[in-house]
């Protein structure tokens, strides 16, 4: 964890958040300037920044990122009508905090995905 | 697996495809109609269309299959420069292939990603 990374300041609880979902893991938020109707965060309580540098039981942290992200789209009644999640990396993607998040979009028509 | 799908067709091998990579459990090819300089598809070999549906297992696979999109945009050299994952699940997602796939997107500056 770092002082200044915003995503562990919400994961140590010195910036007050509203948590959709928690557990040992992970934890989902709303994202505070939303790019869709819906659209959720689930963050790693751990400060990784990129994928590229996980270690070889990385995939582990991942496949249950995706699983509470799966998670939350049901409980926001998204599973019918779709959604998506992304995972920005680096520059050329748009990522805007050095700490992995994983997003879920939906509850409209969304747009192109590139 | 279906004989419609054009996903199970490819991993069986009744359409010819440049796979980038292949295991057990997915294989990775080139997007024929790419929304970016790179686009990559990470398929698993079995027949699932939603995420919603999975067992409580589900996690492994959809793990292993990020793992795999990191090694693709490693071999890419998209790391540095940067990349985006994203699975469209249903309408409001744009899905366009009933079988789930993880698209890696990259090689150029990306847009907006709803």
């Amino acid at each position: 964890m770092t002082d200044q990374c915003i995503f562990c300041r919400i994961a140590r609880g010195d910036i007050p958040s509203d948590m959709l979902d928690r557990d040992h893991t992970a934890f989902v938020i709303r994202d505070i300037n939303p790019k869709a109707s819906t659209h959720l965060l689930v963050i790693p309580l751990e400060h990784v920044t990129r994928i590229a540098d996980f270690k070889v039981d990385g995939g582990g942290l991942l496949g249950h990122m995706m699983l509470m992200a799966r998670d939350a789209a049901r409980r926001e009644g998204m599973v019918e009508s779709g959604y998506r999640l992304v995972i920005n990396q680096g520059p050329d993607s748009g990522q805007e905090v050095d700490h992995l998040h994983l997003h879920v979009l939906g509850g409209n028509r969304l747009g192109a995905m590139g």
